[in-house]
């Protein structure tokens, strides 16, 4: 494999860096190691040395073409922390040395609509953190499966001081995925939410839920798991094969968190609404089952989606996790374990987020 | 047919009274005269003389027993106004002469937390107009298609006196089914409202959605029903078949009222909502076709149902319409006319709503 030295700052800030990543040269290659190079700095831009990158199930889908959207060679990644390492001329936001965090996206245009509302997930011009085109070079980007990035500071969070480095990663995207919804349908205390699904973004939902003071119920076919959330920070379980107990849970939840991956009839969990409950899809990026109007209607039942968070609500929920103590549970491994972890990823076999510790080098290829 | 005397408000308080009343003896007659009984008035009900009643697709629905929830006998009409002719000894809120309406709903328990936050739609015990199940001695509740009525003062509202009677009766339930769901998600000046389908429901949306200040545009197949529309106080009109209208519209509104009677694929109106958009079904009681999971979450779109409104949002509706001189579009047809106004229902003959003139008699059986 290719190696590289880190960049010294000022180094950085002059010229474009070679930077050791790992990533997929078409849609059947698996993780391999490829030496990218990252832009000069931009007065805008910073330049972070990735400590760490989770692992999100879409970029199993994005390096497979899943979405008909990919480019490649490609460097998955969109959960990354680390250390800044150069700044560029007008930065104000960050110095060498600060904690820093990039989710999944880069850059916007910042004059819309959405990116003046925050909302910069929505900007046509919204650049993917990988597999994007820069704005203003058209060169694709690159993502965390890397040892440093360069991205304007607009895109970039602060990391709080009290979130444990090594295991905030996920928060980028598994865990503004979860925030957004339940902090726009207003869940705290007095809130009665379940969870359905436990997985990277089902195991945030229950800890976030917790912590905002909801009472949480984890919604799952499985007992085993179910024990697992109540260790997570749920209060209840709700087993979705029991006919009897859901019957008997008819009506009784405000809001629930839908994290099931794959397509499935929502109707069974629609019942659970009370009157004017939501229940909001993150995990079944597929076809839904049809749904009868009148599930909705008799009881002004709402279905939404919901798609990560804008960089002001990103920053915000960093500082709602460091001020609750909320960390994601991750499994660490080494670069060189990528494709084993998407492996395990694939078969449901991870508690509940695979990071990437780019300093682990045991194994590595 | 049998006729009946209209009862004296004295006589009305202490006794049981003859009601000429218009109804389907089984699922497979017309509409004919009958003659039923209304109890005598317990200490909060109200008698009311029905002026006018309104012709709900609904029920023609409950007379087929489409819904599988029929009695028989069945006296339909839940868009009911009149003026009251007798007052129970505990009423405070009305006297004998002032001006009533009655809607979807004629009693519930008063005291769960629906009915304590206004919501009486969706009391466990909530006892329909027609159909229902009296609370207090288990009778048979008939409707509106009849030449009285006595209700509990509690779910009778006040007809506000600029509302011109013999056209208020549709806002009773087509009226209150659009409003709801408009102040539900906020709708008011700025709001970029689309109204898809132009029936009883669709031009009550057009004319409340236009009166709240919104941009209102119609969504129709028909450019016919667009220049009606027009008519009504759309703004603008978009033809849901032509398909460079509909991807030029992709992301233009902030709210879709989808009062559509029939089973469709929501998809393409899905694509009209802005992020954060949402859409409301109120007409297609029915199996809706399944959607993408991703048309929801990437632009966090709402897909919701709303069922009538309770009885403070009624009385509020209604006030609203009077400050705003809403009034429904309607044709008058006599009490011999109703199976003739259900035939030409069905086939959409019908600019929007019939209602019943009770006083009517030219041509009756």
């Amino acid at each position: 494999m290719a190696t590289t030295v880190q960049p010294s700052p000022a180094e950085t800030a002059t010229r474009t860096t070679q930077s050791q990543a790992y990533g997929v040269a078409n849609s059947q290659s698996p993780i391999e190691p490829m030496t990218i190079e990252r832009r000069a700095l931009r007065p805008e831009d910073v330049a972070i040395k990735i400590t760490h990158c989770g692992i999100c199930h879409s970029d199993l889908h994005m390096a497979h073409n899943d979405w008909g959207m990919s480019v490649y060679p490609m460097v998955p990644g969109h959960e990354i922390v680390g250390v800044v390492t150069g700044t560029g001329s007008a930065v104000t936001k960050f110095k060498v040395g600060d904690r820093a965090a990039v989710g999944c996206l880069v850059d916007s245009d910042l004059t819309c609509e959405h990116c003046m509302a925050g909302h910069e997930q929505f900007c046509p011009n919204w650049v993917m953190t990988y597999g994007g085109k820069d704005l203003q070079d058209g060169s694709v980007t690159y993502g965390g499966y890397s040892d440093h990035v360069v991205v304007r500071q607009e895109f970039v969070c602060r990391l709080p001081a009290s979130l444990d480095i090594s295991r905030a990663a996920p928060l980028l995207c598994a865990g503004i995925t979860t925030y957004s919804p339940l902090r726009k349908f207003g869940v705290g205390p007095g809130t009665k939410v379940g969870i359905a699904g436990l997985g990277g973004l089902g195991h945030m939902g229950v800890k976030l839920a917790a912590a905002m003071g909801a009472d949480v119920t984890m919604i799952t076919t499985s007992p085993e798991k179910g024990q697992d959330a109540r260790e997570l920070g749920a209060h209840h379980v709700l087993i979705s094969t029991d006919q009897a107990a859901m019957d008997a849970a008819a009506e009784h939840f405000d809001f629930i968190l839908n994290t099931i991956p794959v397509t499935h009839d929502v109707a069974p969990y629609l019942n659970l609404l009370k009157p004017n409950g939501v229940m909001v899809i993150v995990g079944a990026i597929d076809m839904l089952q049809g749904v009868h109007g009148g599930a909705l209607a008799m009881r002004n039942r709402v279905i939404a989606g919901s798609l990560i968070g804008g960089l002001p609500e990103t920053q915000e929920m960093l500082d709602f996790c460091a001020e609750h103590n909320v960390h994601p549970e991750v499994e660490h491994i080494g670069p060189a374990q990528i494709n084993e972890a998407w492996d395990r990823m694939v078969k449901g076999d991870v508690r509940y987020r695979f990071v990437i510790d780019m300093a682990k080098t045991e194994g590595a290829a």
